[in-house]
């Protein structure tokens, strides 16, 4: 990996390298997507069909598009039973903490009748897009789904592209069992998007629309979005450690490597103020790739955004993190914990050398669905923030409202808006 | 205005008339402010001033471009002071309700060295577009300034539209000074909106954008929305007031009227299973409308999208409210608490009869930027929850991941990413 001493230039230099990874080529695409969107608008299931066989080559109609209880079933039979396992121990981890994240409808109110407050109501219905092929992540099933579940959403639809044989990818369906998902459809690709947002005579309309896809799906539901909600938008994957002379080069360079192999857009960057590690990083980075599986990837990945910075202070490497503010940050030095009050920046904040990052992909419990490419300065994680809404609640008496009414109407008639004025007035005319 | 029978073809036609309000000619704006976006990308401020020129026909440049102390000092001067007494109480009302939304960072530990949490942290910066002219409401400056302050956001930049001599609003000052905004700017557009978030030589970039503005900065926020977060975009305003024999059609009349005045594209409801209140409301609009100022804009606005829906049961009432779901909901009933527990979709609720809407727009502290046109089902009122962010927080000691590292390991080797599964291994191996 390159070794680069972090000065003005550099840092300005690396920072619009990273910018680069946003697709921006999106018009080429977006014609399709909204022809698409408007086919499945007008003709519905019939479009969802005729988009299955030209892009999936798979048959589907209104007896088969949805899953079966016996498909399910088989897909368990298909799924080794440790993973299965596995994904049950991995599901109690991610329950427990988004569990935590829950938050309640509250009430203040004072002697004089005025309550003021917050309701708090879940979703009513949740769309879940879940890739198809290669890209079907058991993993991200659980991430997507289980906050919905945790915020009360009471009906949870999956999509996911069928292969030829108007299968879907046997993990996924364990992975969306395992999670409560409550029906799952076999169609993927914009208009699984345009089904969702809109409704067809199968497929139920949502209020919201959360998971990854490719860049048919990302525009689709960009287009979809006002008319229902959706999650950000996924981009490209990145790590960055900050790390001093105490760290262990091995972890670091399989950390880097763990962030590299997702794909050639993916960033892995150290930053640490030891020239000694920033070496013995990038010995160990050259030995591991040479057995990893996914080599030419990661070789990709790391010549295109893999960096090795050099600081003269922590503190300095600190605030490059800050304005980096990478999807993924470890801290592996003497003091992590402190060094974690100073990150405003970061999707999730892995701390010491025992908490490395697949630990927070799989297993430990927060979602790993994380703010990328510098919106962690603005974004968060998917959590069950996402699966809720909140309404304002207020109610005032007559005893409440008379002391204040005259500041009412002064106010809105200094807007010019009489009739505003007049709604507070007439409770109050003789 | 009409009366109507609530029945399943007439809610359909509601609902979809309701729907088109949503403006959807864009197209033709919309390379104009793509326009407008790159020439200040490129030349910054020198775009700023050409476009202040142009638009406003204003002459900023870098020596006034920025609202001085005198300036603001002199707004004071020209503000009622009544009126800024007015907005000091409103203001306490709203710091005090958006305290209590303030949402902390947490952590959970197990004795094994397992620690999970949550880090909350303020947006670093964010820009507030308020509307010059006509369209300048100090209330709104309050609304959208306070939560920002209240989350501890340190930058808050103001950007509105110079009048021809270059001077902006003075209530538009005083409700900035007030509210506690740090930087105010004279542009107003998409230009504004292009220049918070790319920075120019003048205004530094921010983190995320709020505030309403017609459909140039509507766009321009669109168009920037990823680089930086937004807030949602307003849409035409709502009320919907569910009401049974025992409300004062009187009461109920004004408040109806009181939404009919922003626009024409605004929507007053009212549903009730009471034909004797609704004739009585409908005779009281008429009434009303003869002595109000903007009888013009109220007699578009309830002809366009005012209705009165007649139900059997007060059930059928609470179901079309949820299907609406208004920006702002009044439940004037006998029992208006136990209706509320089934109210699934409404951006705020109004609990009787002295709790009119416009106590809601100005004073009672809960905010007024609502999400409107049905979009309550997935969106929630501006909050201070709109300029945080959260990091998840994983930290594992060696006891800690020792006995679940298999899992993970079989975990990402099922999902092909063995590099991940290297990550965890390393830590474990002879």
């Amino acid at each position: 990996m390159r070794i680069i001493k972090l000065n003005e230039e550099s840092k300005k230099n690396l920072i619009e390298d990273l910018l680069k990874r946003s697709p921006n080529q999106y018009e080429e695409y977006a014609d399709k997507v909204t022809d698409i969107i408007n086919q499945v608008k007008e003709k519905k299931d019939k479009a969802l069909f005729d988009y299955t066989q030209k892009f999936d080559g798979a048959f589907i109609n209104a007896g088969n598009i949805r899953v079966t209880q016996e498909e399910i079933e088989e897909a368990y039979q298909a799924v080794d039973s440790t993973l299965v396992e596995v994904i049950r121990r991995a599901k109690e981890n991610i329950l427990d903490y988004h569990g935590k994240q829950k938050q309640y409808s509250w009430f203040d109110s004072a002697p004089n009748g005025t309550i003021l407050g917050q309701k708090v109501t879940p979703l009513e219905s949740v769309g879940v897009y879940v890739p198809g092929g290669k890209a079907a992540y058991p993993s991200s099933v659980l991430m997507n789904v289980i906050p919905a579940k945790v915020a009360g959403v009471e009906r949870i639809a999956m999509t996911t592209p069928p292969d030829k044989d108007g299968k879907v990818y046997p993990g996924t369906l364990v992975a969306a069992k395992e999670a409560g998902v409550t029906e799952i459809y076999k169609v993927g690709g914009a208009q699984a998007i345009a089904a969702l947002a809109h409704g067809t005579q199968s497929i139920q309309k949502v209020d919201k629309i959360v998971g990854p896809g490719n860049i048919y799906v990302a525009l689709a539901k960009k287009a979809v979005y006002g008319h229902v909600s959706i999650d950000s938008i996924a981009g490209p994957s990145e790590i960055l450690v900050i790390a001093d002379e105490t760290a262990n080069p091995r972890y670091i360079a399989a950390d880097l490597l763990s962030q590299a192999e997702h794909d050639e857009l993916a960033s892995s960057i150290l930053v640490t103020t030891s020239v000694e590690l920033a070496d013995k990083v990038s010995q160990e980075v050259d030995e591991f790739i040479k057995i990893l599986s996914r080599k030419e990837i990661i070789v990709k990945s790391l010549d295109n955004f893999g960096y090795i910075l050099l600081t003269d202070t922590i503190e300095e490497s600190i605030e490059v993190a800050n304005e980096i503010a990478s999807e993924h940050l470890e801290i592996i030095t003497k003091d992590p914990f402190h060094i974690m009050t100073k990150i405003k920046n970061a999707g999730a904040i892995f701390l010491g050398e025992y908490s490395s990052e697949p630990l927070g992909d799989y297993f430990a419990g927060p979602n790993h669905v994380l703010p990328t490419n510098g919106t962690a300065k603005f974004f968060s994680p998917l959590s069950v923030d996402d699966f809720i809404k909140k309404s304002s609640i207020i109610s005032y008496s007559r005893e409440a409202l008379e002391p204040i009414h005259k500041d009412i109407i002064t106010f809105a008639n200094a807007e010019r808006l009489t009739a505003h004025a007049n709604s507070i007035a007439v409770r109050f005319e003789k």
